[in-house]
């Protein structure tokens, strides 16, 4: 039942993967995950046995392990935790992929999973190393240019801020707007990414919302024209600091709210807290998979802007399928530095 | 009433102006218009009289010369020709307009005119020639910048193909795309204006369609990965060349169609000749004053980006209210290099 030679899983492999433990309330904690030890399972008809190469730990996730309703259906508690996964077909009983080709989809945090060949993809990252599927040419840089391009309807000339800029999603985003024409302003919580943000991936300015004296004042001295396309993956605060300088006609593209996300119902205030009608402002969300028609001329334009180096990523690589909790919650914290992968083989 | 001191006209001035005196078929010819001389006249109650310093001739000016439906109102035989001039107000009946004052407004192919105070407006070209208001910071910019971002949504890695690309509209929109982070290929019809195209003002190739051998085949050797927007000011085989080239999801702008102006009904080979519907291509039409409410934004880009040397310019200027005719029959030959003006005093 397991052809493929040398990438064959060994009759004693076992597949570790981590289960959702317990809902958390407020900030998640390493006890609401739990880490088993199951067999390797076997492909079944249709399906491909993988082997996970990297699993990606992002934001949203902290929504699934909440029972609330979203876009998606919570996950349950006593499953496996879900991710976007790059690995290796170890085995397969789907026509169309055999051993040893790379693959990405929605898979676990495990060492291995079955699932049915049609929810998996090959991957194409040409001479990109293939953790790239998970970040720069994946689902973060797909919401950076959907969210900068479609949503955000960028124009030359803008001053475009970013929160989170050091991350998956922002740090592409801001290099999409700088393409673009834009005057780039990121909002970051560490002096380090704000150097990398200004030096190599050509922010016109960053500013660090952790140590700024006046954080409102901060974001309008790198924006003396005000904010045209804000680029929000974080609320709170920093937004409240973005919105007191949005110029007429500008646009708020809602990419994410990180900074509440640990939050629980009555702990938000909800609503824009300071936008006013005067400047006509269109705050518009979007959930990145209603853009699906649009992943192939996306990504055709990621890998070339990535081939040439005008898009630059850098990637955060926690080693072990064992440390894949703490990974997840360092994004709360800022640990990573563009996208937070978990090497697991 | 026609206080001003030094700027005032002369007792003995006279106002010289240009007349439809007959509907063209096909080509327009200089017998189509008649020069009359009258008498300066005096402003009435709420009026200014403006001496006009700059009139603009313009392509669509042969549809006002016919008498169809359109978006606006036929000229009629007999009545002055219409422009959009610059001037300067030397008496005035408007509590709002000083002479010594420069304006802008739709006056006439004249050396003078009367005119409602509300219906001109001050001038502001911050340090650039007055002149730029009928130009780069006037109507063909700002039709150049709505038919880029906001007809022609144009995105970062685009190629854009503008047509007509050495004219007052063409060489401002090319720029644009070029700052918006595009590959620009202009197509125009004198090797002198594609070297300007791909000299000075950035575009990265430029064809020249009169002497290609093979249009279609030169627009695909400029276009490697296809055309995404086309902006559209010509009509004809120049389109058609571009059309075999459109990408999935592409739009094409349609300024203008100079090609066909001077057809009649009849003549011209109607619809989309060679457009498929399998690229799902949006062709949208568009006449820029119905984007009023984006002039102030669009002004305060165009100003900013020329001041910067960001966007150039040229103008062709004629001298001489007596050759107002011959610079606009000149438009369909082509003989100007960026904006058509006539200098009038």
């Amino acid at each position: 039942m397991i052809p493929g030679g040398d990438v064959r899983p060994m009759a004693s492999d076992t597949n570790r993967r981590w289960l959702l433990a317990t809902r958390p309330t407020g900030e998640p904690t390493r006890e609401d995950f739990e880490l088993e030890t199951v067999d390797v399972p076997e492909p079944g008809p249709g399906e491909v046995l993988v082997r996970t190469r990297y699993l990606s730990v992002d934001p949203y996730m902290r929504g699934r392990m909440r029972d609330a309703d979203s876009y998606a259906d919570p996950w349950e508690v006593g499953e496996p935790m879900r991710a976007r996964c790059v690995g290796e077909v170890v085995a397969s009983e789907y026509d169309g992929l055999a051993p040893g080709e790379t693959v990405t989809g929605n898979l676990y945090w495990a060492e291995y999973a079955a699932v049915d060949g049609d929810r998996v993809e090959r991957i194409d990252t040409g001479e990109l190393p293939v953790s790239t599927a998970l970040g720069v040419l994946g689902m973060p840089g797909r919401t950076a240019y959907v969210g900068t391009v479609d949503v955000g309807r960028v124009e030359p000339g803008d001053t475009v801020v970013v929160s989170a800029a050091g991350g998956a999603v922002g740090s592409v985003a801001g290099q999409i707007a700088r393409i673009a024409g834009c005057r780039v302003v990121g909002i970051t919580g560490a002096d380090e990414k704000a150097d990398w943000l200004t030096g190599e991936l050509g922010f016109d300015a960053a500013v660090n919302y952790r140590t700024a004296d006046d954080l409102p004042g901060a974001v309008g001295e790198a924006c003396p024209r005000g904010v045209d396309l804000y680029f929000e993956n974080v609320g709170g605060e920093v937004s409240d600091a973005v919105t007191e300088h949005l110029t007429d006609y500008s646009r708020v593209a809602v990419c994410g709210k990180i900074a509440l996300y640990n939050r629980e119902a009555g702990e938000v205030t909800q609503g824009p807290r300071r936008l006013h009608q005067r400047t006509r402002t269109r705050v518009e969300g979007f959930i990145v998979s209603d853009h699906a028609h649009r992943f192939e001329h996306i990504g055709d334009r990621l890998r070339r802007w990535v081939t040439d180096g005008e898009v630059r990523y850098r990637e955060t690589v926690t080693e072990g399928i064992e440390e894949a909790p703490d990974a997840f919650l360092g994004l709360f914290e800022g640990t990573n530095v563009g996208k937070q992968l978990v090497a697991v083989s």
